[in-house]
């Protein structure tokens, strides 16, 4: 089931700080099959419905040549999630474990981050599969699979560096 | 070369936005080798330093279960990037290429991610290798590597759709 308010057996909450450090621009939103928490998928997968990405102004010059990647990282803005558990019992079977265990979306920054399968590049609008949120969340960014890609600039010091 | 603030040849900036949508918190601090951007690595290797991912206050609790995960995806804020970039040009050759086709730090919302590989975890301080970023740089999330991780809450409709 997902959480709507409440704080189940096992959990734990904490205050909020009362401000926050940074700030963050929607750049676009992403249309998906689903506009109830209890039809989203917990995990998206690579033979999932086709989902459109839309990208807002003054960002869509930003899409040239992501229809080279295969695959692309896509981070959103999960606006519905509760920030302040520190404990969660995702099974709500009285156990519980820490956020930074889990992929739930209720998190200090409920940042979520998915692989998707990139279907095609039309206009302002990415179409991909492998989404997992809801209908109307916000983007936060796209960037090319981390496996695909390797840097165009050149390299530094520390690109050698191990230990 | 790592940009200061130059725009170079190729390179488009877009006006950004008065006022941000979303508000983050830093909920710890990276410390890595790396102390000016002249030395920090392009991409992260397995095999690199050990670096210190320091839990603020009052998050230390959603660490527990994390040394479960051999490796963990981090997201960080890259404090010191411009924003405003759509084009870029990495090699500055006159060629450029957009922002989400590529895996450079200035982006409209600078969120770093990396797989890092997990040493361990002593009181609120996350040992890996892995990391990219300058010392210093802000926290956002820790989740673990998705392909680790299977949900624990109970699998819904949109977990079985496909299209």
């Amino acid at each position: 089931m997902v959480r709507e308010n409440e704080i189940r057996a096992g959990e734990a909450a904490v205050d909020l700080p009362p401000t926050t450090d940074g700030g963050l621009v929607f750049i676009g939103r992403i249309h998906t099959p689903w506009t109830s928490r209890l039809m989203t998928p917990r995990q998206g997968r690579a033979d999932g419905p086709v989902c459109r990405i839309e990208i807002f102004d003054p960002w869509r010059q930003a899409l040239d040549g992501v229809e080279k990647f295969e695959r692309l990282e896509v981070l959103y803005w999960l606006h519905l999630s509760r920030r302040d558990l520190v404990l969660q019992s995702p099974a709500n079977d009285g156990t519980a474990r820490g956020t930074f265990a889990l992929r739930s979306p209720a998190r200090p920054n409920p940042i979520g981050t998915t692989i998707a399968t990139l279907v095609g590049v039309e206009g302002n609008v990415v179409l991909v599969r492998g989404m997992d949120c809801l209908d109307g969340t916000p983007l936060l960014d796209i960037k090319p699979d981390r496996t695909l890609f390797s840097p165009i600039a050149p390299p530094q010091p520390g690109d050698f560096e191990t230990g």
